[in-house]
């Protein structure tokens, strides 16, 4: 049993954070809310997504689990107006999500989760440094990377955060010292990620007002923000590059 | 002999409903203003435009019949300043019609009408249910119809009226009662029409502030609205589809 | 040596002027500002740019010649935001372009000077006609030219300038009269031109509040215009096509 409302802005951003990763979620529900974890086709990036019964104008759920193809959600809610309040009840027998919203009534036929990829381990990660920074700032250095290569290098060196890529002959950098951060925890680090994962997740993190980073040397990244404060949290972790020269 | 003024936004919706149905029109001049009857090539949707002299800053005209091509007016009106007032006159030995607009004159070839399609026959219809609501609302539906099917039903039921599609799996439904209405007749109506069509009329329906429906059962549909109120309407006659399961 | 530190819209809006004739530029570094003399691949147009020294927030230089590649600049610039402030540094030894906006530094590789085409001579033109109009009238009547025809007129006839474009059926004109325009020498002047370079001027042109066109009998013309009012100044002269009928 799940039955709830939600302001169509956090729906949308919370699907638009997922389909970073994967077009279709086994959706966990809860009486506390919520989740998803999900690892994309090629092993290379994870999400760990909660959005917390909090979050709703309505929550009323049971412990269950949903199928949902994320492209046809997003999809319809596409032409709903901001701000406007969804309704969704799930029918259980029928394995259908009815979506109220603007007057409209969307009935979307569930999945079967068996058909969806089984929820990840999530791998326990002690990475050395951790800097938070504003969402904008992350965004900025990779749409500059992107102009000139396909993977780029982030890192700390003492007490500067650094992301660096470097073209066939040109080559971006931005640094930013713990005063230019709004948080920094030092310590030596320095890996290499593909532009096009990174190009996907600042798409929603660029939006937040921090975003972490925790990051080692030759070791996954984990990026993590709100997407609403205190109510919906995202973590993406993403595997580094070989450097191959 | 035909020599007017009016403002380009009026104008340029005028063109934009005609070209729902027709690239080229037989444009019917007189001294009460401007009308048009066409249909499609497919037979399937009849557009029935008037725009009264009244609506135009300057109108001075005989009984005349022009032959326009509305790509070639849509396009050079595309780059003119909303707000403007775009002066027209026909030079009938040439054969050609003169626009000014902006400091710029425009001089455009008409078509010879013979070689355009005769105004159809307009069908006399005993329509049983009517509706009048928001062209937002019947917009919103149109496109949430679109993102699972290519045909969408219309209809009334009691002194509800609904609009619904089905896809494969999903279906979409918005009903709306007497209150939700501006207004309505009721009476059994319940017609399926081709999504391609409604999309196109809602285009310029989806502006009004008031779009009459008329409705049967496996009836052609009446869509009726003012571009402009008072001065300049326009009728979309739509045929059925025949539901084949 | 070269140091300078400018605003990025002046800086984008000069590589946009530039680009409308080449990609690669030799870019003349001297005390009094920086400056460009370059023609087009196929010898139809030219450009003669100007950048004062006093243009820029900071400026320090010697008489130096760097070669740039306008796409990847104009790439990166891209992302800049508005009204942020680019420091440029020159590294001779190295041969590369320090940038640095935003917190992010950018070096870029600069191209061997003499791997790009020399700078042209300008030809001395007496042309009898010459008409001052504001930019964004010069940009509607390309913008108009463009719908029916791929080359237009440009002339003076009397007290009038006019400009025309005449397409298989369809015609269009602007004319303006000595009151319409800011400033008109009259003199005999009628010259066709390529609507495909006159599009491409216009996107600059189009923004200046005057732009000043010499004009003759089937002679190349020249339009002038500011980027920044008394710093930044560009003449483009644009070769005739000969009409054949």
């Amino acid at each position: 049993m799940f039955k709830a409302s939600i302001d169509i802005d956090l729906l949308r951003d919370s699907i638009a954070a997922l389909s970073v990763i994967v077009d279709e979620i086994r959706l966990k529900v809860s009486p506390a809310g919520l989740s998803v974890k999900a690892v994309d086709a090629a092993n290379v990036a994870m999400v760990i997504f909660d959005l917390k019964a909090s979050a709703f104008d309505k929550f009323d759920a049971k412990d269950t689990e949903l199928g949902l193809d994320l492209v046809k959600l997003n999809d319809i809610l596409g032409i709903v107006e901001k701000k406007t309040l969804v309704d969704m009840e799930l029918d259980t027998a029928a394995q259908k999500l009815h979506l109220n919203f603007g007057g409209l009534s969307y009935t979307l036929s569930l999945l079967d989760p068996s058909t969806i990829r089984s929820e990840p381990r999530v791998p326990q990660l002690d990475l050395p440094a951790r800097v938070v920074l504003n969402g904008q700032d992350l965004k900025r250095a990779v749409k500059a990377a992107e102009k000139i290569s396909d993977h780029m290098t982030l890192g700390v060196s003492g007490n500067v955060f650094f992301m660096e890529a470097k073209g066939d002959t040109d080559q971006v950098r931005l640094e930013m010292d713990a005063n230019q951060l709004i948080d920094l925890k030092s310590g030596e680090a320095n890996s290499l990620f593909s532009l096009d994962y990174l190009l996907d997740i600042i798409k929603p993190a660029g939006k937040a007002s921090e975003v972490s980073l925790s990051i080692g040397c030759d070791f996954p990244i984990l990026i993590q923000f709100d997407i609403a404060p205190a109510v919906c949290h995202v973590t993406f972790l993403l595997a580094p590059r070989i450097e191959s020269d």
